[in-house]
């Protein structure tokens, strides 16, 4: 293990959000790393996380990147605005990471890759699952052949009680709904548990139930992958009962299952209520604990300081995220056309 | 409980496979009914059963029906000679059991049904799951709609390791493969546990992974309810591990998960093997047990002897069938066509 | 299947509490059965049961002994009465069927078996989870010594939330408390599944942890086996969360365990309340289904039917109970003197 | 984050066996610290392990302790060596981390108490699964006593297959066997989980069953504490099917469920063997993964190097493995004696 150097990667964190307070906290506890601004529209928003983490706030992203400290851009604004916001920082010469979704367009996609190759700057994006201890440790068993045989399908499970603020529900703001905000890692994880091979059609469906707002609130997607394996992904914002993520990934001789929140080990049953446990806290509950280092949050936000620090190639780069902003493309298409959707590129 | 009367409703089992045995050995078991004759091509197949059920056998349809006594004729031959074999019993004006899948075309289905009115028999067709104590109990916790509010989701996943016998995989005896196989299960349990809203569209995806046989090993079938709730069936004959059967019902407020085969409450593990345990049964194993009560056979057919005996109508009659048959056909002609496929009736 | 004689074993149940219920309601869908007394000295509970049932009430056991029908006698009243209405049964010529515990005297129990062996007459006792197909599937799995190789130690966990009615809390009429209670099952279970090898000694803690009542809450009791396997019971009346019955048998090569209650394969959940789901019923709950035939209800009470109209010996004889009697009574004493107690019988 | 000083803790890892070897690694990886000497009387193997450490090795503690950048040592020989070697260490002013158990004597673990007190030097000891993630979050959700009510049991199931090496089947060289190997952490969960309340007397029971060793193979133990709660340890080395480790707390109102190895929430199956995988690695298997840092080695370890560095107190100092000690030592009188035995310090 080498010695860190301390504080010399200076980060500008975009969007003073839920995800945006994940990144601050999780690279202000690295050493390496020192949070040095907060950009929000929201001045209040901006303010409060930028004075916990002691930082600058600044409404102006242009602000930050006149910061030569600045080396690292986290990017965790609406989804309709990464776009333009990674390409203004890449422009800049940062180093960027972008919350996922990357972006909603696959041109949108080709496009920010080509310019952080173009300006030699490392661009990365949210998927933090694929950092997950637990699902690191399913994807080595998956890659044990002789135990699974040939891998034919991968079905991805994830299921909440719908997004905590009100911008998710906006396509304007969103891009899209639950496809988007969790139909993204569902897709990402297909991907990724089968070794990425090409997607070559998606067939989808989406429903709004509840009319609230104006995306879709679930959605099943079922991703063609070259070779003949298939993916399937049902995601949902309308399950009670507290978050489910579960994948299974199907050999001709084998399987693989992980249940990522249920499968904590620990249940506990109350008359009364838990005070310190997620919903649901009365009757019985499954808690969870560390679930900011189990969900790979700290193990993403570390693997890019390290690729800063030590100049090596990111593990997840953004190249990584083009087949899924294609997919997820595709499979907005399918529901609306009611047909199978092929992919080109 | 009314007296039983000994032995009046005469059976004749067409069919000496697997399903044939199951039914004769359910009904001889009824001290209403009397397996009288064993329907085969095959003389020996046919000759052994006759000879457990203390039944005579025959080749030909036609030599049982001449039996005055026998009021039920039980068609459990392959799937593509289950219309003549019903209407031909019907026109003797027998009552039919028909098992799963009814037949496979939607007109076929529908003319059935005319038939066997137009003769005042009954037509009922094998759906074992629907008179299983598990899901009965499911779907009265369903029906309470206070707990589980509106709902808008039902997922069917059913995973064997392919059939026992060769005919399933050959298109011109079984029709079709999993999505006929296991996925008429899975359409009607989603069907039944939603109250049989209308099924308004269909989007299916089939594969053949090993290329053995020439119909589909796996499926994804999505169902579009009239009211806007989606059934998603994932069938597969490709899963190493045990049958697996598990239901998820999601209603906005509240969901019922149900889990047939692992959900029994056994487990056990051998560094050896246990002698009379279903596959695995070497390691870590799930035990069954009183499968065939447990799966509804003994219920279904005895709700058959019932509606004979008693005279009232069947509980699930040949009419709940009829929009099966529909989606089925259209799950094949979505997958064919890589498009949503409207139902019209 | 041999041809069941309507109504020809006449019935009186003793005791109209909850399982005075449970019996007679099993009895009554018994064809060969017929429950013509209900004995209780609550002439209100007796009058409405017996209403229930058709049968007549009377507060004299020695009225429904003087009716020639009655062929069997079911005691369910308050533990310590168990052997003297027990005893007036069998001197009247009556077979008789115990529910547990037989009694709570090792004296008793070998007093009554000798009685109704003079008389020639049936004596069981109430076990129902040794009829359980839960449990008789898991001993049929516990005999397969090739997969298991020696068994060393049977574990039982059973607990409940408490008893539903006050008796079971006072030492006069219950004999004891949780060890009485719910205990008797935990020993049977543990001696039954090791093929009742003799019971060498006990040694057991009990304690009551509210003040409630004068009999044990909870209590540990350990089965020291003949032949060096230990029985471990752990049984309390102070489990909040639902009722829990897990039974685990610890082999040389293998194990097998049972969940009895959570291990039925449904969860369900709902942020209000589930109507007709045992407690718990809101959040998550585990619900159960047939719980009476799932319990061996039905079984224990039809086998003792069969035993009489056959003429067959009883599979579970009250010889079976004198061990459990005897290991019972070795518990308290174990738990009063604070030392491991050898049982010389 | 304060920032580290590098390698400052020098440390001398006496015993090369497979827990010096996980002690070694762990303190390897954590930058304060720095592994000096590997002390083993067997050259080969305390060679083999100093060399992957870069370390020196020797057989004598004496030339460890004459470096004086030595500042801690880990005992991780046989158990009966614990108390002569870290008297030794302490003597020579070093801090000390003793692998569990402590020792076998409850006046062994005061004299080492007093003397590292005498010194002002920190005593540990090895019980890492206070340390591990899942545990810590139960005990905080056992804190919440709104939730759970009055503690009154705690049960700690804890079974492996048996020690991978011969020694711990000797009693000349482990003390005891399964008490004293595994159930070393079950009395010290029972004790932790209920906020340390005094054991006041404790009854057991023990097993040799298959004539190996001359130590117990399984162990059940009672622990009476002050105020009325129960503690029930189940250890064995008879368990096949992989380790065990389920710990249950009981209140009034609630209660907390811990499944450690196989509520992991991956589970996998194969036709054939997965080779990166825990015993049973064939059929059905329940993957661990990052098993030091989820058992809780590293925070042990690293706690340590945090008082030593930061001079703060130990989190578990050696004082709190004076009553786990009494009590291991109660058990095996209770065991031998038949009888309860009070613990009067």
């Amino acid at each position: 293990m080498s010695e860190p150097v301390s504080g010399t990667v200076g980060v500008a964190v975009v969007g003073a959000g839920f995800m945006g307070g994940v990144h601050a906290a999780v690279l202000t506890e690295d050493p390496r790393a020192r949070v040095r601004w907060i950009v929000d529209l929201d001045e209040r928003a901006g303010g409060q996380l930028a004075a916990q983490m002691d930082a600058r706030a600044t409404t102006r992203l242009s602000e930050a990147l006149a910061d030569d400290e600045v080396r690292l851009v986290v990017v965790s604004t609406p989804v309709t605005t990464h776009h333009p916001v990674a390409l203004e920082a890449i422009a800049a010469g940062r180093h960027v990471l972008v919350e996922k979704p990357l972006v909603m367009r696959p041109d949108h996609a080709r496009e920010l890759v080509a310019a952080a190759k173009a300006k030699g700057v490392l661009l990365g994006f949210g998927g933090n699952f694929v950092h997950a201890p637990k699902f690191r440790r399913a994807k080595e068993l998956v890659a044990d052949r002789t135990a699974l045989g040939t891998l034919h399908a991968v079905r991805v499970v994830y299921r909440t009680s719908g997004p905590d603020s009100e911008w998710p529900r906006n396509r304007a703001l969103a891009g899209g709904g639950a496809c988007t905000d969790i139909g993204w890692h569902a897709i990402e994880l297909c991907s990724w548990l089968l070794g990425e091979p090409r997607i070559e059609a998606v067939t989808a469906a989406t429903q709004n139930i509840t009319g609230v707002g104006d995306v879709e609130e679930q959605g099943v997607m079922l991703l063609h992958f070259e070779g003949g394996a298939v993916g399937q992904c049902d995601v949902s914002w309308l399950c009670p009962g507290g978050e489910q993520l579960t994948v299974e990934v199907l050999g001709t001789e084998g399987r693989v299952s992980v249940d990522f929140w249920q499968g904590m080990g620990i249940t506990a049953f109350t008359t009364n209520k838990f005070a310190e446990v997620w919903e649901p806290n009365q009757g019985w509950a499954f808690p969870e604990w560390e679930w900011i280092r189990n969900s790979g949050y700290v193990q993403q936000d570390r693997s890019f300081v390290d690729a800063i620090v030590n100049g090596e190639p990111l593990g997840r780069a953004a190249d990584s995220a083009i087949p899924i902003v294609s997919a997820l493309d595709a499979v907005y298409r399918s529901a609306a056309e009611g047909r199978k959707i092929e992919i080109h590129d």
